[in-house]
């Protein structure tokens, strides 16, 4: 049996799972993916005294400063929350089963998909949630990134410097992005801004050649898809105030017992880096307050 | 001429400094001493990705990725701010003037003095308020930290590990500290925390030798001043709305148009480190968007 158990391995998960540690909680981290979507970031700049660093050794750094407080780890994907009388029993598709005294859920978001025709069978072949694993098809070419916020905008400048052209396909009004981005995208040439578009069409032979909106057709060898999604959360059989994302206060603290939640997968705005932290430490404070009945 | 002079070299101040330079902000800091509390904090734990870390390290890390963004440095003490129309004209010390169109104000808080007799005749000879610098005078023997608050909570468990006893004077009824620093504290034997408890007489030969408080007389080597003191804000010849800090709303713009603060120069509550990031951050956007007229 655990004090805590963190669910998701991104920043907000790893970040908390490191504060429980420091206050002698017993923690375990289980995650589908360590890192989570650090390793799908080019390169984190908000974080002062490690910048500019490239995502996945940012999540490397992150793991083991964990493990080196004690903190463990399972590499598995959640099936169910179950409250007890007291404790979370938590079940995981390898049919492990956990409890916890408390749970802080940073399982974040995965990017949206376009749910249009093609798009599965394009999926590893031009389509990509994770531009720097799937870096080998978008080089050197000319590419597309989907989404209008922050982890759009990043993607698309990262890539700009090593693509022909970058098509940034915004499907909203504006891009939703901080003015720093905002500027960089403005000044930087190889991008074009697509406001207001959507994905309507997109076609090749094996592999992804092209890219259609209403109004505009693009050849490109990739399209990276950025948009913030919903939260996957139906692994949640607790009763919890849930509208988009996880409602919480301003110590975390979710409307069920014992749960505490931090990160993208909150409802609102997507949370940048600094904020992450924040919360990350607010849920792991709420978390040891409530462990220890105090 | 500068779109932004930091005043302030701590946390706060290179933080903020560091996100205007990326903003492609002209900026300058300036600084009585870079590094600010940042060189008299022994361990910071909670920034992700480098912690723990010694602070005077942490210190030298920021002004490095600082550097490297393009920010300028100058050692020296404000003496005035003045507005210009559209400008700020600040003075300091050596006689330079500089001039900038936004300013942000980080220069946190001094550790309140004893303000009773002998503190001064004391002061490097045992009273001190950097307990890394008077090192040697502090550790293997006996020692008081006075103060209420995380700074002095975190120095007497620094203490602890190589003084044999840390006397914990607090001004307060209770000790100011996170649930993790409480803790730690309750678990150090080493530690005797003494609560309500103001420092009433200093003694000694050539070096301090004793403390007391009302209740209780301790034989010391060292005393370190940990307390949290007013900021020092008689340079300010501008208009500001200030109550014991300053008062700024959530996008840490102050009441005077162009001058923006963050850290412990604010008022309210002690601010930890990773509100503090936040806040730099954001204070610096907000000097982008004023010198751009955004």
């Amino acid at each position: 049996m655990h004090d805590v158990i963190v669910i998701g391995g991104g920043l907000a998960g790893l970040t908390s799972a490191m504060a429980c540690a420091q206050y002698g909680l017993n923690t375990i981290v289980i995650s589908r993916r360590i890192g989570g979507s650090i390793n799908e970031t080019p390169i984190v700049e908000t974080l002062p005294g490690i910048r500019p660093i490239f995502g996945p050794d940012l999540a490397k750094k992150l793991q083991e400063e964990c493990k080196s407080a004690g903190v463990e780890f399972r590499e598995s994907e959640i099936s169910e929350i179950r409250s007890g009388f007291t404790l979370y029993n938590i079940a995981d598709h390898a049919n492990e089963k956990h409890k916890a005294k408390a749970i802080i859920i940073a399982t974040g978001r995965s990017p949206q998909m376009l749910e249009i025709a093609g798009e599965e069978e394009f999926l590893g072949k031009g389509i990509t949630t994770n531009p720097i694993s799937d870096l080998e098809t978008l080089q050197n070419n000319s590419v597309a990134v989907y989404g209008s916020g922050e982890r759009a905008g990043l993607t698309a400048l990262w890539l700009s410097s090593m693509c022909q052209k970058v098509h940034l396909i915004c499907p909203k009004p504006r891009l939703h992005v901080t003015p720093l981005t905002n500027e960089r995208i403005q000044k930087t040439l190889r991008i074009e801004t697509h406001l207001n578009s959507a994905v309507k069409k997109i076609s090749g032979s094996i592999n992804l050649e092209s890219v259609a909106t209403e109004k505009a057709q693009m050849n490109v060898s990739g399209l990276v898809l950025c948009e913030r999604g919903r939260p996957h959360l139906s692994f949640l059989k607790v009763n919890m105030q849930i509208s988009d994302g996880i409602a919480v206060d301003s110590a975390m603290k979710t409307s069920a017992k014992g749960i505490f939640a931090c990160g993208n997968v909150l409802s609102g705005e997507e949370v940048l880096a600094p904020e992450t932290v924040m919360q990350a430490w607010q849920a792991a404070e709420s978390a040891y307050k409530f462990v220890r009945g105090k």
